[in-house]
């Protein structure tokens, strides 16, 4: 298929060598043009606008936050501009629900149509082609984008017609995985405290009840406290988060755990420590433990 | 081998049966005695107390809380009575790291030793011999416990030579549950607000980044509100959150997390929820978002 | 002086009142005209737009919130259009810090002044000109507007020259008073289950340490559960707290209390408390103590 | 009147000092001989135990916890044993409701009467006499005690015959001065980092809708961080929330402001902070706000 891709930041990067590898002619545009000047080296054609990614009629984006969405999707130089009626906006970056809705009126409006479809997965799962898709969008729009979406991810779960599913559902699967931080972070250091190797304690629970991908991830990170290079870094979490907490606020949901994991990144990034990785706010529980002295240490340093 | 099993409520009778299952000769003593009768029934042999059961040489107590261990294992009718010099007490019941160290210490100066082996699993698990065994104490006794502890669990996983601190890690690992059933309950309630039917939601994160057992059974859990009959009753778990926060204050860890479902369990308590599971107090979130009305059915009402 | 007045709500009315008593010569604009008219009976002039209530080179606005202002400062019929160079904005209302650094470089810019000079105190203080005053601009401003802020206060605090210091400690005075609230709230609760009738304890509370007008009317209000009419309604409540956290979060300062306070008041929302007093929420500690039953009293129900 | 008084501390000895002021005859008991010497050089008789300071029919116990009201007024040395039928112990330490019932409940058997009476004021007011008194136990030995009462304090707030409800209502009052502290910690944090003096906002609240006491001297303790020497020493405050807490949690009242106060308070005695006044964890909102750095100052360092 022919397919324009927009944003190439860390996981971009990796979705679009993925359809690239799948056979499908990607032209792909970014902000700052050295990286899709990459890409254009591996068979991708690098384009000057969004609005000429979206040309032939179907268009990804994956962008950090809802203003940059904003931003290559509206005006004369974005993705609707540039849409044919009848065309498709793959809407893949993590937003809020409200943002989601109101672009799909905007594309609707234009004859188009928005496909939000988020992803679970770090880089590194992108780069794999193993990303977990959500999918909430027209029917036939969701068929459409199908064969995309399976050479990016290893799983696509359909989740409706309404866009913003898509985005609340994302929101909230980050949300969980937050607690998992926050949760292991209070617990390795309740066990280091009583003489236990937290990485004991990882992976006992890793191979019992706790089997699952994000606790073993998690549970190496926090253990060695290796929050960089950023997988993922502290300022998208805490977007995430606020994201989360509006959500929740606009549909009348109290969310306390949401909340303490907010003052926790609110703290963390106070001490300084936007470039690490999202999950480096777990070292407050070492900290208010009297375990942690010091800065976190730095990739390189 | 020979071996008393003291305490056969829910978890007990499994045990006691897996342990007969394989071929193990087991007395067993109960509080009320006809529970012991029951198992006799099946081939073990109903004894008149603690002590006697202990008279072989090997002991297991399997009980509610500190106060039912300190009953069952001291004073005349006690394990410590019955054990002879060189006699084992392996000591599964969940109990605070101060009476497991008390208890070790006591037998000890007894020429017995202690092994604490609590354990991860509900009754289900407990009666088809899959359960998790946390074990820690002097390694001969490991050793020689060994047989019965592969007979009732599914893995062994060793904590060296502290009895302590299984008891520690048995109660973190009951904390990270809550964490679970909180987080799911929260989550729950945004995405039903938000129109998404939450077992949907459940479905996806158990196929994707959450494929635990503890995500897949307390999601269907709370998102069906099944919360009776109770696997896990809510005063039990609330006396397990009780000495993980006083352990913690005791090592000087603050687990903001845990001092949240402590409200969670006594809120639900408050409402009159004491017969229910302890997974009950994730129905406060759909509670607090103005989703549950009325009191959680109970079976067979 | 001449002075226009904008916002004629609860606070709003008694306020201009209190600068009609003083003598002052006052137009008066509100968006819905009939409270404007009545003050009109009062020796007010009525106007038809802020603009005009601005005309004379010194007005004073009272609105709801940061959207309110925006449209009653901004745009051809707005404060900003009608107020000459070197004229004076009066701006009274609890806003974001942000929305009053905003507005005042707007002003600026328009070679007019700024002054931020909301208040503490509700209907009935404004109706008896007992209102604290927060006031931060420019000094001469200040000086300027001085005989009005005393008509309508008890007393003036200066706040230094940055407009957006006087939102700050408003939404920081409001933060206080909520804490007020919860503190008081689960403190009843448990003394009520203890046996003793909180109005006692209120009263030994605001007869010894605690012998503060806060303690006092709060006390009061939650002890009778007297939450209807609304001296100031719930939205508006959780609207402030929503302002303090959006501030302390771009400020880098985490305020798990303030948090706390944010979950109570949504779960009030979401029980459809919204006509309420913003202290109902202080109700739900009784409810999770088991106490409270039911929706609460309304007046006149 | 004749009186013993027990537990010389940095209350008691100001206590004590007031009734000999006030022209009664004191004999006094401490753990530690050198302070009841220190007295006897002011007029006390020193006696060699709390049995023998209990002798003449009215004994005072003023000690630092549980345990020690236990100590003392247990045993053959203790209170009980040389209290007089008839006699009166006046129990003013902060304790339990638990462990006051259980002594009420000794004594009455032993046909004596307790009265509890805990006090609300530091070191200086208790030097002044300007205690607040709670007082609930019979009635009869409410006006034996009053002389007593109304030499140490400023005033006597009667709480009925149960006298469980005064070590409540003492808890409770504790629990609300550490909701103050918090609370004016991280309004402090927040004007500090907008670039406003903590000490301006502590000036306009004390004189505006928090004119109490309480936030007079919390306020200017946390603004100026002296916390040092303490006037009530953070392991006396701690040990006061965890007996808030459990008879909170006895009485099916969850209460997340104490659970906050909890954490934090943990926090600080795992930072070495036990040697500082108990206000000191309001420290840790300016340390998670990224203001504090290196250790609190030490009085005499």
């Amino acid at each position: 298929m022919d397919v324009g891709f927009v944003g190439l930041g860390a996981m971009g990067q990796g979705m679009a060598r993925s359809l690239l590898r799948a056979g499908h002619r990607v032209s792909v545009w970014n902000r700052s043009p050295a990286k899709a000047e990459a890409l254009a080296g591996e068979g991708a054609q690098a384009v000057r606008s969004p609005a000429e990614a979206a040309r032939g009629g179907l268009a990804i984006t994956m962008v950090a936050d809802d203003a940059a969405l904003e931003a290559v999707t509206s005006g004369e130089d974005g993705v609707r501009a540039g849409l044919p009626r009848g065309g498709l906006h793959l809407s893949m970056s993590t937003v809020s629900p409200a943002t989601t809705a109101r672009l799909a009126k905007a594309h609707a409006a234009a004859g188009q149509a928005l496909l939000a479809a988020p992803v679970f997965g770090r880089p590194d799962a992108a780069a794999a082609a193993k990303l977990f898709v959500l999918a909430a969008g027209p029917a036939d729009a969701l068929e459409r984008a199908r064969p995309l979406l399976e050479a990016m991810g290893q799983r696509v779960f359909p989740l409706g017609d309404d866009p913003a599913h898509a985005s609340l559902v994302k929101l909230t699967g980050n949300f969980l995985i937050t607690t998992v931080i926050e949760a292991l972070a209070e617990a390795c250091a309740l066990v280091e405290k009583g003489g236990i190797p937290p990485a004991r304690l990882v992976e006992i629970l890793t191979q019992s009840l706790f089997a699952a991908p994000v606790y073993q991830g998690y549970g190496k990170t926090l253990v060695e406290e290796r929050f960089s290079p950023a997988g993922f870094a502290l300022p998208l979490g805490a977007k995430d988060n606020r994201l989360l907490l509006q959500a929740a606020e606009a549909a009348g949901v109290p969310m306390p755990l949401a909340s303490l994991v907010r003052d926790r990144m609110i703290a963390a990034l106070a001490r300084g420590w936007a470039d690490l990785d999202w999950s480096s706010f777990g070292r407050l529980s070492r900290e208010d433990a009297g375990l942690a002295k010091g800065p976190p240490a730095r990739a390189g340093t």
